[in-house]
Order: structure tokens, then C-alpha cells, then sequence
């Protein structure tokens, strides 16, 4: 017999060589249908692998991370029989899950895979799941492993098993398929209801530009088909709000071929709204203490050397600016953080005048590969809303709940409600890779999960994933299509402090080291406009929202009217434009419907006679003729409902 | 008989031999004792030169700059003659006037020149200028001079004259004492009646840092004790306000070894400031209708090599950055100007929708040597208040007053009343240095001079100073001090325009060239806040200063009154803070007296009573026990008495 633990911590007893279907099964019959993978301890297992000792073991159904992997991972299989059935000669190399689906990258004998053959694939595929083939899993030596693909002409797997020590190669059956595999699959093919394939793309072998090229085919697969649906109209609804096309079509940013890619240049309308955002969070940070600094985007290379920046992004990264004498050397900023340090060292402190929180809205710079920039999320210069606490251990505590409140007001007057948090903590088993004493971090993570329990937030905590300096806290924001980002770390640093050879004066009139926290809610005004763009689909709250509303004059003659109208609203500080444009009042409606303007105000004879104006909401609802007092009152009424002050 | 026309434009008739001082003379007396420079035919002369010729003649007093500089460059040959008196063997090299006073650079034979050694040199200086002795301009064979210091020898005198061509030597006698020289002498030393040796410093023989070194005596003199004393006095106080001082004591900025030198830190208090100033700014662009963008502190040098500015100053800037692949080549922007073009050319523009007025906060980042850097006024990074203006040429005259007026707003706010406008345009006689069409040219300048006559400014106009690319107007500000500043430059371009091939589509359907304005109100942020802080001495105009007024409760038994006062001033946007230390009121007193705040509002028994503040301006004035809806009357009164909206 053999004791296996399960998640909630219960403990049963089963015959060794139990399957972790069986001890579904033993559970209930409703789990053991949807269990399609499985971990003992900490390594993951086929449900059908006999356990042979005392374990934890965990299950996963279709709702898990890992459950979602060995499904999209199981798919890959599927599609690599398709495409030997339907490709003859095709060499299969690797076909791992990702984020959303799984891709497999193969090298065709001839001729291309072009999206009029996917419903082909597609087909094949399905054809194949169908069959209700179990996945099964052997052991194979490694000559054996070698003559199979070298009996194939297969120079890729074989290039993979030789890699590989002797005796833990094995091979993954299914129908008449086999594929090279370390194991992790669903119990059946027949789970898999719906498969898209979704896009091919050229792809070097182990991503080497020097090696050769192959294709790949990237999928999705779901036990529903309606599930496949839903997930499609997502992506067709992701690249509607793709916030590049928005962000275009909005007149936000741009970029140009000639200032460089992935630095972006912010239109009029962008960089307002940037500011915005910016005043916004500055009287917020304003009320909790905060105090504005202003430091240059280079350094001296020393600079980054005492930080440990250099050591370790430095051949990655923008390299050293020299100066005509070669005399000098200096880095562009990929952080503020040495430079609040050092204007923290510029004066001696007291532990009375703890803590210092210096914010800056800084922009940095950081080296991307050009194949990996993307809009607004992957760029080469961003700002970050950046601040450095510096406070006293006894401190931490109250900070850390300062800077969630801080953090719960930027997301909720953004209209971001669904979110966690994760708490990244030591590994314990290796106490050696962190830097500061055992007291700190004890009282550091402490901090951290009383902070989280008390703002209530809905947190996990994930062991060993704290940096080597300090443990952290990430808020992961789900967006409107249920994407997943993770937005306002608060980091807590051991490591700074030490190398900047930072003090303030206790009471014992002796020196201490500070603590430091980074923390940044938007994280970058880039990234976050990126974000807010997809999320609202570019219906920014009203608050923030270039132009509040638009003024359209139904002919010439009101004109003047319309002016009348403008001013007035300026005066009520209401962002307004007209649209005076000799067009049919229709097509200017609907062109501020392309426009995303919260409110349209038509201004026609009976406006005109009566002092008002006829409000239409974008997006269609009619509010009739009111006046522009009322308007101005449903406006200020719209915005306090969502934005209010820090800490009210 | 000559024909000699005098600046007012009269013509009298002289015999030919006739000197400057004798003109003077046949003018009045008053003039004769007055003149100590004269130009003809805008050639420096002594007073004493015999004019053979027709000509236009000007004369000079010490009011004049052309007088000073002769005066100055006269007193250095005295300081010349003292030093070979005092210091056997010294060999003199080169003696020129400065902005203030002069210097003389000397290879000392042995020893060095002090501060203690200061006095001697006046009181043999005065001697020598008190004998009266004529200055005398003698021409001498190249043979003759390279003898006489040959003789002395003096190799730097002899390298000096071998530079020189044939025929045009001259020396310069007065007393016993003889020096090479071009002439533009005072006509006796008799005029100097006061003289301060300045300081002494190390400079290389040429400026060449693998020469000799010489000792560099600096000096300056007058033609009456009394303006020596007053010019001592305001460098006295020039000391006391010296912005890297107050900007120390201020707590405003500081700079970092590491982070690297000409590279401020701007702290709480600056930063604010620099806030506050650029809200100022923008308030007053949003009402003229700039629009903000924000764009990048890096560019592909290709962008530098298009906007001309590689060419020009690549060489001795910060070299190009490199990314790890070496593909790729940034520069760290020296202007903000390639950027915004490339904004106006991210999308095509009618006439109708200009002008466009892009601004900026634009960092930027220009290598200086390290021995030229100087506090916040000559620094390697600043923050431009920049703005492009894209215009029809039609449009210059209309935007060019636009920006006088907005520059006016911005001196008269921050309390700069002392100014004149130089307006730089072409030099007819070199039509070829220009791009641009003439009548585009004839145009701006007309608009530029039209603008500054009807705006009323105090304006003088600088044949050939024009840029190749355009004419410009320049504020000539002069400080409290006295002190000249450049501030403000409107600058218009042709070049960029066309190097950048930006257009616009004119009502006739057909693409044109706009024309491009730069414009800087404060210049730099950095040199701004330099030239204010030593203009007002700390003392900043009430709505920018950081605090505006300083709580001080007379003992610990007021501090929750003290906190009370606090909040009600912070409800009411008035900046201020508690001084609860432990101190006398005495004490806390003359520390806010030090620190500058406007106001300090001692709170204590009858004040608590009487619901009161006792009001003390900096500086002593008492304005006794008033209510804290006095004192807010008062701040706002005093702060809307500088500050107006702009075009109120």
C-alpha cells in the first residue's frame, strides 16, 4: 500500500501501482471524467502512470494552467499525425503548448502550408481525435530511440536524442503515431473536440538564424466547440482593440523609421492623455507623502556598475556613450533606481525623516531585438511611474499597505476590477541566494501577506519565486477579454541599499541600513496606455478620454451657436471640439461614432431657439435636448462617479 | 581738407591730419574730455591717429562697450609695465579686455603670483597710471620687432610677431614701457584712477594644454574709485546669490560624482519648482495653442544625419550608442527639432490646418568639457521649454507676434522688467551664406521687425548675425545685478523644412514648404532657474517659492493649533510647513529669516485664542495678528498682482 496526499491535505491509502485516474475515480465519478492530467510530487505524470510510493499528487481538469497545457500540448501530437498523413516526407522536430494553443515546427519536404490548407488540416486532424486514441507512454533505449529516426531520415530528433543521457528517453504512442516525448498528455485523443489551426510562420531550428528554416504551424483546441467559438470571436474582438490600430486611428502616437523603432513618438492627443494620467497619479502620490524628483536619462557607466545593472544586462543592453576625449563613459538609464539612491545619499537622514519616497515619472531605455518589439507593450524607451521608498524594517508594514491602497485606487479609477495578487516569497530549501538578513525577510514577507490580507486582496503566495534582493507583490489584472496582465509590482530591496552604502541615524544614534521599495502602478505609462486601449477598446473613462464631446451644427448657419456652446463648455473645463465641416449631419455622426467621443451634441434650429443641446451617447442613446448646464452636470456627475480622490 | 560724417549723420570738413580728439574738440569740450576710443570707417584708431582720408567717424566714452574695452586693454599695458617692475625677468605674452576687465598672461621666471601679492601690483599699477603718460602707437620693421624681443628674450613675442605679415606691425609706448600691439588705446594712462587685481589662474601658452604654462593675472579698472567700489559690492553680492550656493542652501538641486558631472539631480523642492514653472508655461501655451507631444531622448543617427546636426557637431558630441549586434546606431538628442519633424511628417497637412505648434519639455543632452561646466547654467543635460511652429509664410507675421507676446507673459510674470530685443538678419553683401528665397527672407525679417515695433520692445538690429537658416529675434535680459542674459531666442527656419521635406497642401492644390519657428521662453529650465535664483537672490516671486510660509508655534504646548493652521492653509493651496522643533522662537526665526520663505506665522498663546496668526515677512516687516482668512486674502493679492492669467 501506498499513502497519497492530496491537495486539501487529506491522506488515502492505495494499492502501489494506482493510476492517478483510478484515485479520480475512488474521489467521484464526476472528477475522474474530467481529469486529463496530473502531478506526484511536483513532477507531472499521464493519469494513467502507476504510482509507486507515498506522494502528493494533484489533478487537473481543462480549469487548470496545467490541465489547458497537456490538452494543447496532446493536440501538437494530433496535428503532427495530420501532417505526415497529409505531407508525406515531412520531418517533425519540436511541438510544445503555449500560452494559447500549441504550435509544431516541421520541415517540409516542398512547397509551403498557406492558410487555404488549413480547413484540410483541420479536418485531418479531427478526423484523428475522433478516433478516441489513448496516449501511451514507453520507455525506449537510446539506440533503439536513434535507429527509429534515423531510419526516418528525421536529422532533428535524432540532433534531440543525442542531447539526451541514456535511459530516460521515451516515446509517446497514439493510433498509429509516435513522437519522441518526456510525457504530460490527456488519457484520449477523443477529449479533444475542436482544433483551429491558426497561423504558420517561418522559424529557425532552435531559433538559430544560421540553421535551417522551417515552418510553424500554430493551433488551438478546446473540449467544447463552443468554446473554439467563443475563443475566436475574442481574437477577432483582440484585433479590433489591437491598441495599434487603435492608437492610429485615434491619432495617439506614432512611429517613425527615421527616429527609430520601438520609441515612440506621442501625438498631440496622446500626450495629453499621458498627462493626464500622469496629474492624476502625481496628486494621488501628492496626498500619500510622496515627493517628485527629476534625474538625467544617463548615468556613468561606474553608476551602474555599483548598482550591478552593468554585470548583469550590460552586454544585452544599449551600449556605453563615450565622449569626443574617450575620457568618460556613460549608460542610457535602464532604471531610476540608482539615481533616487544617490540623491538619497546626497544628504544624511534621521530615522525621524524616514521614510523618503522620491517618485519621477523617468523614462528609461533598454535594448529589445527589433523581432521582439511590439506597439506600445514591447518597446526600447518607456516611462515608468516610478517611486523609491526608503524607510526604516519597523516601517515596511505601514508602507507596503500604503502602496496597495495606492495601487486598488490606480486600477479602480481606471476600470480595472478583476484582478490577484501574487506574492513572490524565498525558497526556503535555499536560504543562500538571498541577500539580507533572515530577521528582514521574515519581517519583509511578513509585511507583504498582512498587507495583502488586510486590504483583502485575493492573493497567492508563490515560494522561491522572490528576486535574490527582496520579496514582491504583482498585481495580475485580468483585462475585458479575460487576458491576463501583470501590472504594479512593489518589490522590497535588501540589495541596493547595501551596494549605494545607504544610512539614516537611528535612535540609538548609531547608522542603519534603509529598506527600499520600488513599487509603479501603471508600471509604464506606455505599456499601460497599451492596456487601457485594448481593455476599453478606446472608450477611455470620461475623465481621461481626449475629447469629452463633440459639437455637430446641423448646416452653416449655427455655427456661431455652436462657438457659443464650445466656449461655454471650455469654461466648464469640458474637453470639446466642433466638427464644422460642410458634410450631412449623418456622416458626421457617424464619423464620432469612428471617434470614440463620449458625447455628440447636435446643435440645430430648435437648439438654437431654445439654448440647448441635443446629447447623443456614443454608442447610440438618444438623451434628448437639455441644456448645457444639465450636460455639464451629467458630465461631472459621470466622472466623479469613477474617479474620486486618493483617499476621500 | 577730409569729409568726416559723424554718427547723427552730419557731415563737417577737416583738415586733413586732423585727429579723432580734435573732432572732440571742435564738437565741445565736454566731448574732447570725455572721449577716449575712436572707430573710423569702422576701423579702431587711437584718439591721436591723423585721419587722411574721407570717412565716417564714432567716438567713444567709457559709457560705451567699444570704451571699456579700450579702456581695459590700455590699463592691461600698465598692468604689463608693474609686472616687469615688480618681476625682473617676467616674459609677457598676450594682453587682451574681457566682458569685465582684463588680463594679461605672463611666463613668471620664478615663483608664483598670490593673492597676498594682490596689493603690491595695484599700488605700482596706480603709480605708473597716475605719471600721465600718453599712449603712443609706433609702426616698426618686422626686423626691428623681432630684435626687441629677440633681445628680451621673449620667445613668445617673437613666435607672436613671425605670425604677423610684413608692414603692419605696430608697437604701443607709454612711460618707459613698450608692448606689441594693434592699438585701440585710451589717450593717457592719467584716466585709470582705480585698479583691482581680480585673481590668478593657470593658462597654456595658446590655449594649448602642450604648451608652457603661464600665469594669467586678471584685473580690472575705472576711470573713477567710486564705480571700483561698486563693482566690488556687486560681486560681493553676486557671491551671496551665486544659484550653486543658494541651490545648496535651498535644497533645490545637487549633483553626483557617479552619476557624472554637468548632470543635475534636481531634489524635492527644485523639482517642484520646475513643476510648477512648466504648468505656468503651459497653461499660457494651451491658451495660445501649442499642443504637447512627447517624444524620445534617443534618435538613429540617420535622423541627425538628415536634420544636418551630425554633420555639424557629431564629431565633438557624445559618440553614437550601439546596440549589442552593432546594427544599429542612436545618438543621445542634442535638439528637440528632428523629433517634431518627423511628427509633422507622420501625416499629410492642408493650410487650412495651420499652424501647427508642437511643444515640448524636451531633454536634451550636449557634451561640454568638463572644465566649462558651471553649476545649472552650463550643464551636459537640460530640459528645453521648446515649441516648432509649422506656418504658411503667410502666417509668420501673425505667429511671430503671437511669441513676443507669449515671452513678454513669461518675463513680466517672474518679474524680469529690464530688457532689450536684438533682432539678427541677413548681411546683404553675402546673399550667398542663406537658404531660403529672398522674399521669403525679406518677408520674416520684415515680420520679426514689424512684430517687435508693434509690441512696443526696445529693439536693435544686427546686420549679418542672422543664421544661415533664417532671422531671429533674442531677449537681452538684464538681471538685478546688472548682469546681461540671453533669454528667450524666436528663431525662424528654412533649412529643416526642406532637409526634412515637409509640406503642406495650399488652397491652389499643390504642395508647399511651411515655414518652421524654434521658440524657448525660459531657454533652458536648468539656465532659467539659474539666472532666478541669482536675479532674485532665492528670493522667488510668492507663487513659485517652494514654501509660502513657514508655521512657527512658540512652543510644543501650540503644535496642534500649529497643525490646525496647517491644514487650513493647505485647504486654501497656500504651500507651508510646521517648524515644531525643539527651539526658541528666537531661533526659529532667524533659521526661516535664512531659509527665504515669505511668511512666517508664529502661532502661540493669544494667537490660539484669538483664532489668529502673527504674520512676519521675510526680511522683518510685522504684520501682527491677523485671521487666517486675512492672510489667504493677502498671499492671493500679492500673487495675482504678479501673476495674470495669460492674454487676460
Amino acid at each position: 500500500m501506498i499513502k497519497i496526499t492530496l491537495p486539501d491535505g487529506s491522506v488515502k491509502e492505495f494499492e502501489q501501482g494506482t493510476t492517478p485516474m483510478e484515485v479520480a475515480k475512488s474521489i467521484s465519478e464526476g472528477l475522474a471524467r474530467n481529469v486529463i492530467s496530473a502531478k506526484f510530487n511536483n513532477t507531472t505524470v499521464e493519469t494513467t502512470t502507476p504510482l509507486k510510493s507515498d506522494g502528493s499528487l494533484i489533478l487537473y481538469t481543462w480549469n487548470d494552467k496545467e490541465g489547458k497545457t497537456a490538452f494543447w500540448h496532446s493536440t501538437s501530437h494530433i496535428l503532427a499525425q495530420a501532417l505526415e498523413e497529409l505531407y508525406p516526407g515531412v520531418k517533425l522536430t519540436i511541438g510544445p503548448a503555449i500560452d494559447n494553443g500549441f504550435y509544431y515546427d516541421v520541415d517540409l519536404p516542398e512547397g509551403v502550408i498557406s492558410e487555404k490548407d488549413f480547413p484540410a488540416i483541420e479536418k485531418k486532424a479531427l478526423e484523428i481525435a475522433r478516433g478516441k486514441h489513448d496516449y501511451k507512454l514507453r520507455e525506449v533505449s537510446k539506440a533503439d530511440a536513434l535507429k527509429f529516426y534515423k531510419d526516418q531520415g528525421n536529422e532533428y530528433k535524432v540532433e534531440l536524442i543525442e542531447n539526451l543521457e541514456d535511459g530516460t528517453i521515451t516515446f509517446c504512442d497514439h493510433d498509429t503515431f509516435t513522437d519522441l516525448c518526456r510525457g504530460g498528455h490527456i488519457p484520449n485523443t477523443g477529449i479533444v473536440k475542436a482544433i483551429k489551426i491558426l497561423s504558420v510562420a517561418g522559424a529557425y531550428w532552435r531559433g538559430n538564424e544560421n540553421n535551417a528554416q522551417l515552418t510553424r504551424v500554430y493551433g488551438i483546441s478546446f473540449p467544447k466547440q463552443k468554446e473554439l467559438t467563443e475563443y475566436l470571436e475574442l481574437l477577432e474582438e483582440a484585433k479590433k482593440r489591437d491598441h495599434r490600430k487603435l492608437g492610429k486611428e485615434l491619432e495617439l502616437f506614432t512611429f517613425s523609421q527615421k527616429v527609430g523603432q520601438g520609441l515612440p513618438l506621442w501625438l498631440p492627443k496622446g500626450a495629453a492623455l499621458r498627462e493626464r494620467l500622469e496629474q492624476f497619479l502625481k496628486k494621488a502620490q501628492k496626498k500619500a507623502g510622496y515627493e517628485m524628483v527629476v534625474t538625467p536619462h544617463i548615468g556613468q557607466k561606474e553608476l551602474y556598475v555599483t548598482s550591478g545593472h552593468y554585470e548583469k544586462y550590460g552586454a544585452d543592453s544599449f551600449q556605453p556613450i563615450h565622449t569626443p576625449k574617450e575620457d568618460e563613459e556613460f549608460l542610457l538609464k535602464p532604471m531610476n533606481c540608482p539615481h533616487h539612491c544617490e540623491i538619497y545619499n546626497s544628504k544624511p537622514f534621521s530615522y525621524r525623516e524616514l521614510p523618503k519616497r522620491f517618485a519621477e515619472f523617468g523614462t528609461v531605455y533598454r535594448y529589445e531585438q527589433s523581432g521582439e518589439l511590439h506597439g506600445l507593450t514591447r518597446v526600447r524607451g518607456f516611462t515608468q511611474d516610478d517611486a523609491h521608498i526608503f524607510c526604516t524594517p519597523d516601517q515596511l508594514d505601514e508602507e507596503f499597505k500604503n502602496v496597495i491602497d495606492l495601487s486598488l485606487y490606480v486600477l479602480g479609477s481606471l476600470g480595472f476590477e478583476n484582478f490577484t495578487a501574487q506574492v513572490s516569497v524565498r525558497d526556503l530549501d535555499n536560504p543562500d541566494k538571498y541577500i539580507g538578513s533572515v530577521e528582514n525577510w521574515e519581517k519583509a514577507e511578513q509585511a507583504i501577506i498582512n498587507a495583502a490580507k488586510e486590504k483583502g486582496l485575493d492573493y497567492i503566495i508563490e515560494a522561491g519565486e522572490a528576486a535574490f534582493y527582496g520579496p514582491k507583490l504583482d498585481f495580475m489584472v485580468k483585462d475585458a477579454l479575460g487576458r491576463q496582465w501583470q501590472l504594479g509590482t512593489i518589490q522590497v530591496d535588501y540589495n541596493l541599499p547595501e551596494r549605494f552604502d545607504l544610512t539614516y541615524k537611528g535612535s540609538d544614534n548609531e547608522l542603519h541600513r534603509p529598506v527600499m521599495i520600488h513599487r509603479a502602478p501603471f508600471g509604464s505609462m506606455e505599456r499601460f496606455i497599451a492596456l487601457l486601449l485594448e481593455h476599453t477598446g478606446g472608450n477611455f473613462p470620461l475623465w481621461l478620454t481626449p475629447e469629452q464631446a463633440i459639437i455637430l451644427p446641423v448646416s452653416e448657419k449655427h455655427e456661431i451657436y455652436a462657438q457659443k456652446v464650445l466656449k461655454s463648455l471650455e469654461n466648464n473645463e469640458i474637453r470639446a471640439l466642433i466638427d464644422n465641416r460642410n458634410e450631412t449631419i449623418g456622416k458626421k455622426i457617424r464619423e464620432a461614432e469612428m471617434s470614440k467621443v463620449p458625447f455628440m451634441l447636435i446643435v440645430g434650429e430648435s437648439d438654437e431657439a431654445a439654448n440647448t443641446v441635443s446629447v447623443r451617447k456614443h454608442g447610440g442613446e438618444d438623451l434628448g435636448a437639455i441644456s448645457l448646464t444639465t450636460f455639464t452636470d451629467l458630465v461631472n456627475t459621470e466622472i466623479n462617479s469613477t474617479l474620486k480622490s486618493f483617499k476621500e
